[in-house]
């Protein structure tokens, strides 16, 4: 039996319409690091967005879901192209400006891109990417930069506001299947080529609705929000389409993402909400305390893309700035969780335990841990798993080019199509995600896993260590077994038996858990973005390269 | 170009074990008229939804999407029919205990019931129905009550507790397509048959999202919500499914509904929000007033179903309480519109003006105001229309039985799928909605529309009127023009002259609104449920029934 309710698609253009008229007198501030900031309303991007379409459809011939790339900074015009490229068929691709030249034009011709619109601040990144462009036929520039780098390239170059100038301001959006593509972002693997997560309207929708209701940010029109997670970076974390459906205004810091200009625009735009990666705030707590300044409206501060140390928490929750977690990927939109704590440890000793948590699941997000041996694990707050989640804003695949079948590899996906985190954590029964240790550095010992992070942590606390990474090594008896290389201090001497011991009885280590083979390195290490780059010592020790102790 | 997002549908039984496991502290607390109420958490009520579900299908048959209807107040035992049934698969169908006997029985008919499930203290009502319903087999009873009359009844009977008793407590919820009927409601319209809404499961979950949002009523589990609005009237707003999202506690009256256990169950159970029709709220005010208690918890009102007085608002104001208007109707789910007031009247003298609107419409809901020539009337504040809805959650058509096609009757849907809501009113161009009168009250005088509730206010608010009822009468210059109907208070003479120069400069009516035809009547006729019956009127002029001076 059929409902008799109306069927309409869940599209972005929804989003933009709703944004730009009932709450049309919200704005959009962009940072220029000059006196004024540059300052738009929701109706004024709504404008600029339907004239932006015209122009990508008529000037630059973009038909059909043809994509088109953005090299952009958080700013207005980069809000516009975010609702005008989805709402009129075609697919947003954001290009990641941090990764290296070459993955970045593997990205674009993967995609096959039509159309690049640049910052004319990142030029010097897209001039000498264009000759490897197979696809691009134009490029767009936006905004302050030199334009000469351009001169000889072989495409067609646009000033954005010329583009758009005369234009109309209204557009007869299309009535789109919801499950059309939308936006489409990829992951920057350590491994492999990169891969391509495609967002739908219907993902995109539900996933903005999400981002509004109470468990998650739960901004309302009096609030403005610092959006520092680049638009990039998972659609900034789903905040500009949010931000439309409810008439939060938004604070875009454009390139200017260093301490001192972060601390001014929130002291002089006071936004009561901000939302990027701990290395940032690590960055602007820093800056503050070097140079105080009224931070007071900034009640509410999201952190997500990896965990905030308890120290940074409660340095921020002096200065009234309240963090609430988060945790999500490229491939879960990337809402998965967000650590409000439950009511019933709200104002106890409990709440802050609850608050360094990677969170509680919304409802739309489905969860189940699964062991080593592929059994499913309860939601016990001890055993540990690979998080695998299901939902309308998850991925279920990766995109495979213009005309290929969507790839399903089987360490990323399940058979019955839940996506396979990568992460191993434990779940509370009362739904709340603590991830241990990431699934690759996971050490599998007889049945059980060991978390690789939960050993550095304890090592790392004592004073003669400086650093230290465990690392898996195969074990003729238990399958794996933990390595435990370590970086002393300064004037400390070795004793392995003594770290030994500290683990077990500082660290809380179980018996079963603690390392007999160790090692003393110089230093760990490390990858491009400064994470232990495990692989290097796998790789060392297989090869005979480290000189290990077995107690 | 399709997304690689998973395709997960849309399912009420996802809300369910959301809300039982996630939140499974979170309680129903059901008022009993005894000292202590009776207290289920979400998790019982998620594994006794499980226990129905079994007995529904394995012990009464219910097969595919069977019909289970509801007879029961606002409890525990109803919030699990609430979603043991649509999880199953089957169409939850509540019936409406204020309708009359034979409307009753009819709409029981029509949608084929299979299950009645009822409580103990509505079988008097039921009983003398049973013998009329044509498909029903089982009745099931659930809480206190006098069962004998049920002895000589030709149907199966249960009791609810017997029934699920032993049954698992986990059910294997079907993978439903999410535009699949899940519940069922009918309107009770004031001519012709009844016409049935079916809500699918889409439409169910999108809408519970939108209630959690913080444009909406944006309630966490730190919550209680004192839900009065029955679950028989468009599934109380919403608020049960919306609950198990969030882990909103709620507070349910059960058949004690009156103004002194409702200030009793406020007092002691200390509610946060509540949801109620002005009526309710009139009652308790009036109770309050008389007997004062501790009812400051109670800190959101939420008032649909008619326009809340400013005065009783104002009242509650004193109290603490800030009302909330929303507008909506059984074929609006029924959230329409909220009237949080935008940022900008926070705190100024603009404030409550936008809270006596009907609110604003969210994301989802499109609206559009119809003139009478069909003409697409602006959002500017003042020019007013019919109101006309699109979205998701907005029906499309009515059910018209198991075997028959939807209805969709051109006075309620347009040609394009929009629902004809009948209500006439005005939107401002921040998209805030005042409703004005009723479409087919309002009068069409030479391309225009009169409003008849504007003229009846302004009447009413002269000292020598009690009451006044404006109807439109045919006319040959202008199509149809005002009569004014009026009831003058005692020792009060006939002066229709000065009521018009009354009209004109104290209640501020545009000189052509003002009505030539007038007359005194001794009381205006009402409806069973108090409205102003101006059908009656209209007959009466008509007939020439009544004694009419033109100015």
């Amino acid at each position: 039996m059929l409902s008799t309710m109306q069927d309409v698609p869940l599209l972005i253009s929804r989003i933009l319409t709703h944004g730009s008229t009932i709450h049309g007198t919200s704005q959009v501030t962009t940072w220029t690091g000059e006196a004024e900031p540059h300052r738009r309303s929701f109706a004024e991007v709504g404008a600029r967005a339907a004239q932006l379409a015209h122009a990508l459809r008529d000037d630059l011939g973009v038909a059909a879901d043809e994509r088109v790339a953005t090299l952009m900074w958080n700013n207005a015009e980069h809000v516009e192209a975010y609702f005008a490229i989805p709402s009129m068929g075609a697919v947003l691709h954001t290009l990641n400006l941090r990764l290296p030249a070459e993955q970045l034009a593997w990205i674009v011709n993967h995609a096959a891109d039509r159309v690049v619109i640049a910052n004319g601040s990142l030029l010097p990144l897209l001039v000498p990417l264009l000759p490897h462009l197979k696809t691009v036929k134009h490029v767009v520039v936006s905004g302050p930069g030199d334009r000469s780098g351009l001169a000889d390239a072989d495409v067609q170059v646009h000033e954005y506001e010329d583009l758009i100038t005369g234009k109309p301001i209204t557009y007869d959006w299309p009535e789109l299947d919801e499950r059309q593509a939308a936006a489409m972002c990829y992951t920057s693997g350590t491994t492999g080529d990169p891969k391509g997560v495609v967002y739908s309207h219907r993902s995109v929708y539900l996933h903005s609705m999400q981002v509004n209701m109470t468990q998650s940010m739960g901004l309302t029109d009096q609030d403005t929000s610092l959006i520092v997670v680049p638009q990039f970076h998972v659609n900034a974390w789903g905040l500009p389409h949010a931000t439309f459906m409810t008439g939060v205004n938004m604070l875009m810091p454009d390139r200017f993402l260093q301490p001192a200009p972060l601390a001014e625009m929130i002291e002089g735009e006071k936004p009561t909400h901000a939302a990027a990666v701990p290395t940032i705030w690590q960055g602007l707590l820093a800056e503050l305390t070097a140079k105080p300044r009224d931070v007071s409206t900034l009640g509410q501060v999201t952190i997500g893309g990896s965990a905030c140390p308890p120290s940074l928490m409660q340095a921020f929750d002096k200065l009234g700035m309240r963090v609430c977690h988060a945790w999500g990927m490229t491939e879960t939109s990337p809402l998965g969780t967000v650590a409000r704590p439950p009511a019933h440890a709200v104002g106890t000793e409990e709440e802050f335990g609850y608050r360094l948590t990677q969170g509680r699941f919304p409802t739309s997000v489905e969860a189940r841990l699964t062991g080593p041996g592929g059994e499913r694990l309860p939601w016990d707050g001890e055993s540990a798993g690979e998080l695998e989640v299901r939902g309308p804003w998850i991925a279920g695949a990766y995109y495979n080019g213009p005309d290929s079948e969507p790839l399903r590899p089987a360490d990323k996906f399940s058979e019955d199509g839940w996506l396979k985190t990568g992460d191993v954590g434990i779940i509370s029964p009362d739904g709340f995600l603590t991830l241990t240790d990431r699934a690759k550095d996971v050490i599998k010992s007889g049945g059980e896993w060991i978390s690789s992070v939960e050993l550095e942590n304890a090592l790392m606390s004592h004073p003669d260590v400086a650093e230290a990474a465990v690392v898996a090594v195969p074990d003729d008896k238990w399958g794996e077994r933990p390595l435990a290389t370590v970086v002393l201090r300064e004037g400390a001497s070795t004793d392995f038996e003594a770290l030994r011991t500290f683990l077990a009885e500082e660290g809380k280590i179980a018996k079963w858990q603690l390392p007999e083979r160790w090692t003393v390195i110089t230093a760990v290490p490390k990858t491009s973005v400064g994470k232990f780059d495990k692989k290097v010592l796998r790789r060392q020790y297989a090869e005979g390269g480290l000189d290990v102790t077995q107690l």
